[in-house]
């Protein structure tokens, strides 16, 4: 089986650390194959940036002329997840997306951690998209930048530990969603420390996407996701 | 005042008649610039050509340097709207949300008619994008091509004329809109024939941001509407 | 054009208010006359007051023989709305109403700030009433009267600037609406100091009036708004 | 225990038939008086007739000056009733309201019938109004009239077992709940034939007013209910 | 009549507590019955104990055959109660339920007060599945388990008033449910003290139980509450 | 890695079933154990039923005493989850909750076919329980029996092809979810002539639960999924 991950940003390093962390999901036999936007911006921060990623994924989905069993959309505002299931015949799945349905199962109900204030009402956004928001307690954000966070791990897990048990205490959560890739690497960390699950995107989505191949189902190509008409490109 | 209105696709006559039925909407003082997608698709079917015209309409925007009061985006799945909030300081309003806004008031419950049934999905979509799906009484497809709607007026009345009887007797509807450019010509007909209003985006669009421009208004500056951060474009 | 502004409450003073917010939101050629209530209260708190607004609305309209373009009711509750929609043919706008439709092309959430508390549940049943309880992050109370908030601008200026933060920064609201007319004359200071956009509604209702009829639209004359039946009056 | 029923229509023979229906319901000791609305109008069909009626209602609470321990607002559309709870100390329930709250209990999803199309928008109002289109399957009018279901009770049976039947087999209804109180004769009727229970409001109103009184329990005074405040009436 | 009141916990002492406040709450010629959990838990506190009140529910039902007009399920997340329906004819009400009906015609929200924080969580389901979340303002956690609350009804009654002051003031309920049958002695203090009606299971569903009795209405035997298909049991 | 799938019925046959499906969906290195209920009901059908089958999954949970890695519910009503999951440490999925998450990327809205129509409110329920109501299309029932369909997989097919269609056509379902283990053998089927996803609950489950584990997850011992609290049993 052929997994590809698509990194809408620009920056290679990203989609390594991405690949990595899917591969970590899946059974050995699962091949995944990372896949860095050709186009666009070098990392997404709110809505315009979400456009040019999306752009980028539906080139992405359509240079690889279906050459994979399922794809993941490794950005968490899911940039493009629904143009590209019109192109593709196998799952689509969206790192957001992903996260809630994993979260889902373990709790009653889950909170988004994000860095900045402004990226909060993109993910309520992705939220309603799939239809989840009954069972989210709050968008929270640590006021770090995605480099900020990654220049300081220590800082990051902190800032993620505090939201963190403002979500449980304070917003009824049982179950966190890490709503930022440079995050990843103090997710154990905050698990063990708050003692609820903590859900990180790519792993979740690659660990879905294998599942949903082995139970021999595929995109719908009725109605919403069928192919694209013919058109006129410019 | 002046009001952009953006055509999210690359087809320029098009463009002329959105620029003429948003003039008959506005007061004498106002001018109305249409500007066309300068690179996407010929016409929007679907979300992989939303995507395309998502790009454009950021591009336009950006292009425009701030030299407009308000924006419209002329694409009834809106999109790029967000992305174009980010950018622009006036108000920007797109056509679906529009339509829906002025359905509102002249009846309890609106149905949106559009062309082929693919169509449905990404227009529930926006519908549930805007948060006014209380609304919505249902969304209904006339399976005619925009290209069949264009090249025959009289099916297309006809076609119309059979869905918003529908919508009306089975549905629940007491009020009707155009889920699409092409039918425009026809909304008089339809609206004597069966006694209901029947909203056509582009002016509803057009006289909503001159109200809002009017009544001092711009697009919110907090929060998920910012100006994008900082980036690295390739 | 001519926009009649129904004030539901006895105060003749408020209409002439309202009269030259309204006329400040139109064209110049659209004529905006002002309706003070008949009979009823000189201000319009609580259920039991609206009530009496609402009847005083329904006798207006009556006399108004329909020698109107379109009709706003100028009270937050928007008091016999769907009534007066029944009598009349031409569009009739709520000032909530029209406020919450205003609100949402500008930002993601609206908060509405009021004066006292027990005006903050008849508040949230007219958005529940119009169906956008999705878009809204909050109401909240200042705590003063209308009459105190009239003495000393300066008091309702700091009071609502106080609620405003509170509901950008706490509710999550990036626009607010000014759920009370008293408020009027505050309106630019809170927008500039908070940088959010700040709706009123007796402008917003207006411009949205003229905006349905120059794109030719009346109230749907079937279902609920259908003229009322043929009945014994004592 | 007394209990008021205040028919917020002018007919007094209809008061009758309501104080009848609603004493059926209780236990000997509690004395049940229906009052009549001193004006408005005969019958109440749509918006326009309830603005009407709740100014009936308000008037007849105000003249009672609390000699009751509880009051039914015996009109399916509730007109009045929050005012009314303002205006009271002890519970004041509405017919549609408890007729909600009576099916809830015996099954899982409910339907209303009512007379004529244009009373299904008003009856969804009030569905939204308590908060329960949850556990609403449909509203379905029979076409006839109020003064045609009452002359032919035949008739009337005959629409309601129709209507009622699609309710269960089409809409998804377990209960059915009579949304019209000309139709109380033939509820007994409806029952028996369909095997579901079937609601009708002015004793579920009673019956509940009694249970909340046994059970020590009045009006809330804090927030919305609190009495009106001082005003100058004219 | 005949209601019997089924304590799906083993702690008879209960169930004599259950049986005079259902009492209380009745007219003198009815009788209320009490009924103890022939196995399962002692109390009852998470979705586990749940599990086994449901069990010993439907074993008590099955016992009585038949021979009860209506039956209460006295425990606060209404164990069995779909179960229970599917076995009787009679009306069959949970205390949560019955709850949360008495409190909808009160005001405008209300909020539950229980004892421990794990308890939240089960009583948000049991306000959804009773299909009720647009009437609650919220569910608060005491932290007191039930025997600290039974020893010393002064700190009970003090947890009680001081979480219900915060719903109050903080969350904007107007009516305060008891979500706990160890907190009934305390009802009265808090409804004096704090001024908003505080609402008790037992009695609510008792004295809705013989209201729905007095109407004529029974449980459905349509769709979902039929009679249990003949089935192997072991 | 340890998966047991526990069926909350007594036949021994479908456990093994189940078993044998579970496997083909999880890598081979992981060990899937059926475990049928020691004691309840021979199938589960209706609320009563599922009592029983809830009670027999905590029984099989706590005999368990956690030797295992994930667990699955492998009946459609998912009883006794939320217990379940207070017993267990690592993740527990239901069969139901797992067909709605995997269902959910592969189109934009499912409908679940289910054998007869007293099946079909304890399946609205549970699709409510987990929070996906947004996403489901319609309910449907084939109004075959359990072991009809088990005898005659043609007629079975037949039904669901008939069912299925109507939910694409009628309800604007893409992807159909089976609502009834025995209907399995027909999957493939039905997904080749229907042309859309068909998703059966016990593969979907196994592979998310397996997935789950990978992804380092476990049920939150926070709030509402803490171990059960200490108890007398009888």
């Amino acid at each position: 089986m052929r997994i590809v991950l698509i990194n809408p940003n620009t920056t290679a390093a990203m989609t390594d650390e991405m690949a990595d962390a899917g591969r970590r999901a899946v059974s050995p036999g699962t091949e995944v194959v990372g896949i860095t936007a050709a186009h666009g911006v070098a990392s997404i921060d709110g809505y315009h940036d979400e456009v040019l990623g999306a752009h980028a994924v539906v080139s992405a989905i359509e240079e690889l002329h279906g050459e994979f069993d399922a794809a993941v959309i490794c950005c968490f505002g899911d940039p493009g997840l629904e143009a590209a299931r019109e192109l593709a015949d196998g799952p689509v799945v969206g790192i957001a997306e992903a996260s809630f349905l994993a979260a889902m199962p373990l709790g009653r109900r889950f909170s988004v951690l994000t860095t900045l204030d402004r990226g909060v009402p993109p993910i309520e956004d992705v939220i309603r998209r799939h239809g989840v928001e009954e069972r989210c307690a709050s968008v929270r954000a640590t006021g770090l930048t995605v480099i900020e966070a990654d220049n300081d791990p220590d800082v990051a897990a902190e800032a993620l530990e505090r939201e963190g048990r403002k979500a449980i205490t304070e917003d009824g959560a049982d179950v966190l969603v890490l709503g930022c890739g440079a995050m990843v690497e103090v997710r154990e960390y905050v698990q063990r420390t708050l003692g609820v699950p903590v859900v990180e995107g790519v792993p979740a989505a690659t660990a879905m996407a294998e599942g949903l191949v082995r139970c021999g189902l595929r995109t719908s190509k009725v109605r919403g996701y069928k192919r694209p008409e013919p058109n006129v490109y410019s």
